[in-house]
């Protein structure tokens, strides 16, 4: 949910019972600060603060190059020089300098994507009494989570929006729906005492009993927020949901390097979806927001990453209070994690 | 399941209070006639007979070619020339010989795969009293079989092994997870009486609840069953099943031209998983056949359709009966077919 909600939704949501997440993956520290005061107070520490844990990349200058020359059509369609354009440093994943951040704050849960920090990292986040949560794409990465800390394990399924959190494996063809995925990682887990939260396609009460009925103790739900008041989501992104493109998501590397599930425009039909010169995660950021930004301030959605899981037909223009209460009809507490 | 089962197994569904099954894609009219006598006189009408209503392809000598030039390698590999494989005519689709044949027969059922047969063909399945069920991979799909007359829509989840059912689209970024297409067929299909059956993923009682959960009147199991005692799966099928390798299955088309989801063996992974270079459906199956058969006959699976879906985790060497009882468990008989 980078780029798309601060710590307005996440508070929301908390306030409404549920357990309201800030995505900090794209936040610089001041604003990660700020984020972070702003849902501590509201929430007294109830709220999930999420990181990104990939490696940084190694420049690559001939692959930067390549990548520049396939840009190039689309930055001349906008009038723009791609040349010009400086390498971006990428996403900073989780360091020392964000966990002595967060050392001010007493967040209940810090998850992360892409695995989990190095160990001396995550015993920084554990001794602030957080549970560390990840996500899982497979059942050998479920496993991988457990013996490395993890207390909750994310079974993302291939429907959900945003980016894949798979770690052990680049393969896209490995990923599973989340009504197999699942159960197949509540089998694994099951004696670990590691609760099982799924994610991918629940877009309502339905999905979230779907979901406990699979095995799972809690669901994350994400795509289904993005057209909330409280949310930031653009109103590109927000009329691409609302419109028959959003029936059409792709798992695409374009943006960022990294497959991610968007509904599909121009630059990703013409580039992708998944495109073999992309740079390594995240330095295809850079030199595509020069062309997001130049296409949005002429109304089109052509160069934006327009997040969204398979199933947008939970999106609604309501309070994520409304909402977070309509998912929880579907919530077993027998089952559920307590928090 | 064409290939794994026979009336055995259908007829075995039935009698625990399952509907039945009987895949008629690939029989001769000759044994056509013979399994659904078996089935009637076991079942008293209470099945479901299955047939694939695709359009048969143009011979293409240039496809063809370039086809049996990319298997070249395998067949030498094994000693074989692969241009005194004769072209097979593939797979015939549902048609007036077949009507004709089954006008002497009373399925509760009959299903298709890839959309319908044609207005005349269709007219004649239904004067013979049986309901009407075909696959739908996308809500379009949905749509399209009430229009032109579908009793129940399957929605087939990307989990499914075997064929995907796509009719209307070949783009197979399309395809969407169980969990998140049963809830939007189910919603595009509300208040035109037609119940949505879901397929794909679906292993145990717990996925069984899930999909009611989700919207369906019922389920459509096809992996859990194929290890079952009255299943006609290969030993080496059987073997893959529950070896590590079913954890890893893809839609590929290299045996039949059309994508289909099998666990990843030597020919999907060297081959495909999906080629630009396979002829149309089913033309691929002439060729493959004659390395299937002598790889099988040195004990090995690596050209053999591997048919799987995503969770095999329902697997499991018992007899049908338990298998139907087991899943039963999971139905809720409020919102069932009554079948």
């Amino acid at each position: 949910m980078a780029g798309v909600q601060g710590s307005a939704l996440a508070a929301a949501v908390s306030a409404a019972g549920g357990l309201g997440s800030l995505p900090a993956a794209m936040l610089t520290p001041e604003v990660l600060r700020r984020e972070l005061q702003a849902l501590q107070q509201a929430t007294g520490g109830r709220y999930n603060v999420n990181f990104f844990c990939h490696k940084p990349p190694e420049p690559d200058v001939a692959r930067d190059a390549a990548w520049r020359a396939a840009l190039a059509p689309f930055y001349q369609s906008l009038g723009l020089d791609v040349a010009a354009v400086p390498a971006g440093p990428g996403r900073l994943p989780f360091g020392e300098e964000t966990a002595r951040l967060l050392a001010g704050f007493k967040p209940a849960v810090v998850s992360f994507h892409f695995g989990l920090p190095e160990p001396a990292l995550l015993a920084q986040v554990k001794a602030l009494g957080a549970q560390v949560w990840s996500s899982a794409t497979t059942v050998d990465e479920a496993r991988w989570l457990v013996q490395h800390g993890a207390d909750a394990v994310i079974a993302q399924g291939l429907e959900a929006g945003g980016h894949r959190g798979m770690f052990l494996t680049d393969d896209i063809s490995t990923q599973m729906g989340t009504l197999a995925l699942v159960p197949q990682i509540a089998q694994a887990l099951a004696g670990s005492g590691v609760p099982v939260i799924a994610a991918g396609g629940i877009a309502d009460a339905r999905g979230v009993a779907a979901a406990m009925a699979l095995g799972a103790a809690g669901v994350q739900a994400g795509t289904a927020y993005l057209l909330c008041h409280e949310a930031g989501t653009s109103a590109l992104h927000r009329a691409a949901l609302q419109s028959e493109a959003a029936r059409h998501t792709v798992l695409t590397n374009v943006f960022t390097g990294r497959p991610a599930r968007g509904i599909v425009n121009r630059v990703v039909r013409e580039l992708g979806p998944m495109s073999a010169l992309a740079p390594a995660f995240a330095l295809p950021s850079a030199t595509m927001m020069p062309l997001r930004s130049a296409a949005e301030a002429r109304g089109s959605d052509a160069f934006s990453p327009l997040w969204a899981g398979q199933n947008a037909s939970g999106c609604r223009a309501v309070s994520a209070a409304e909402l977070t209460e309509a998912l929880a009809a579907g919530f077993d507490s027998r089952n559920g994690l307590g928090l």
